[in-house]
């Protein structure tokens, strides 16, 4: 039987280890402390994650030492503690490891596979995965499809080890757009929460899922991404899913800024980690360094740090000058 | 002050209408009946779009002879009806058409500007509007954002005419694409409402818009189509917004089949046209003749036909055996 560990015991690392669990493998949670293993195997789940139930085969323990024969290491922490977060040691870096955080370090633009080379894994061992995969339907059992890219070829290990007939895998070997878009569009969901907040329809988010598709996809392409990422399952598939459904993270924390709280006051709401809140700064550095105009970001970015309005911000995305469309191609 | 003529008292008509009007024109809607005419002229509006208080300078009058002075006119029936509703006598042939139906036709597989090509228009008075733009979001003011194409100059005409500060037009020159994303978007949405309908959640309807938006694509490229018109509002946001908001009369269509209902039971339950029921055979035959591949498509048939049922086609899409994404491109 074949056993992985799984770094990070939140809504998605516990749902990606029951899906190592379900085709069969032992797993290991490392956690953050022995409290908080104790807890999730008392409980056999978390509280935010009322659907899931963990299986026998899935057991926590704080991230100290190398349980011995592992298949692979899953990376499932909030992307700006991954690398503090990281196992030391040799052992681990010579293992395939897949990143399932979404988002960009601070200070270094770092994709989450660049810093796990940084850290020490070759290049052939590091595989992302990325997806419209909201854990509270992935754990019912609710059909979801996703996307597993290497430039190895541990992409194809991954998707046997986590598929199952209601969670899809399909393979890619574009790690740059894969990532990039799973961080940006948590950006964009927070512009397409503040819309909902306000008390605008379908048609509003539509248009925001739009520019905003068009705004990942310059920013990738420039950054050596390919485009058609941006068609798939990582790219449009997560953005929609992202920007329409209410149990969003990231676009419940648009919402509660359209009412009028602060960054702070809504992080607080939330409790969780908001991965577009700390991505948005970034994406915006990018885009400065990188000649690329990314205006919901920048709004975004403005909302956040309290230097604009809800409103205004809004009203400055959707009467922007624009006669003829242009989609990033 | 400018004159305008809608033909058809839908609710998509009438809330051009109102737009038409917003921007100072006297508005004629064109409607079969002139029992129709009373009844909307003495209600200021219809009863499936409560949203909708009609301003004074429309008028509601049966399709029967040519009003003097005209700047334009929009034809809003459904599609399959377009052809038999326009209005006869070259002085119409003379003045700038906006379509506004989503559809194709039956028997001739024409798009709707093609139909008004064969009914006499030239080629340089022929737009075409399309986008994420729910009536009864649009009625109340909600922001929306749409695309006018035309392959002459009266897309722009157009957009001074129409657009509001809460509905912003934008211009194209690839009627082709922006009819074909228009048309088949509706076939899709009539997957992602049974997807809804058996209880799926957003990464179910996201992996069916990604793999629609795919499907839309390759299609609309291989009859002449630009790419670049699926990735924008007519494209990848129309599609968004039909798949996921509640209030879509086709989504609405695939809910009702997921219950167990005939496609005929479902149609008479909505009560008004569905254009996506409509236009699937159609989709179906242009991607034979054409050789591409419509999976989408082929499941809705096969559903509205009752050949399949609504979990069968939904296992099929699902499972489908792709190990690599192609998105069209």
């Amino acid at each position: 039987m074949a056993a992985y560990a799984v770094l990070g015991a939140t809504s998605w690392g516990l749902t990606l280890a029951s899906l190592l669990a379900r085709a069969e493998a032992e797993v290991t949670v490392l956690t953050r402390s022995a409290a908080e293993a104790d807890s999730v195997n008392a409980r056999r789940g978390i509280a935010r994650l009322p659907g899931l139930v963990l299986p026998p085969q899935v057991t926590c323990e704080p991230a100290r030492s190398q349980p011995p024969g592992l298949a692979g290491l899953v990376v499932a922490v909030p992307a700006q503690h991954l690398r503090s977060s990281l196992p030391p040691g040799p052992g681990w870096r010579q293992l395939p490891v897949l990143s399932a955080a979404k988002g960009i370090e601070h200070g270094t633009n770092l994709r989450m596979s660049q810093v796990l080379a940084q850290e020490g894994w070759p290049a052939h061992l590091i595989a992302a995965l990325s997806g419209p995969t909201l854990a509270g339907e992935v754990v019912q059992g609710l059909p979801a499809a996703a996307v597993v890219a290497s430039s190895g070829d541990t992409a194809a290990a991954w998707q046997r080890a986590l598929a199952t007939p209601f969670f899809r895998l399909y393979t890619s070997q574009d790690i740059t757009g894969l990532e990039f878009a799973g961080a940006v569009k948590n950006v964009v969901a927070i512009a397409a929460g503040a819309a909902a907040g306000l008390g605008f329809g379908a048609n509003t988010i539509a248009a925001i899922v739009t520019r905003g598709l068009a705004e990942i996809t310059r920013l990738g392409v420039a950054l050596g991404a390919r485009v058609d990422t941006f068609l798939g399952l990582a790219g449009v598939g997560d953005l929609t899913a992202t920007c329409f459904s209410p149990i969003s993270r990231n676009r419940r924390l648009g919402e509660l800024l359209a009412t009028g709280m602060s960054a702070g006051q809504a992080l607080t709401a939330i409790g969780e980690a908001v991965e577009g809140a700390s991505t948005a700064p970034v994406v915006l550095e990018l885009g400065r360094l990188n000649g690329v105009d990314v205006p919901i970001t920048a709004q975004v970015c403005a909302v956040l740090a309290g230097t604009t309005g809800v409103r205004d911000a809004m009203s400055e995305l959707l009467t922007r000058q624009l006669k003829a469309e242009s989609n990033g191609l």
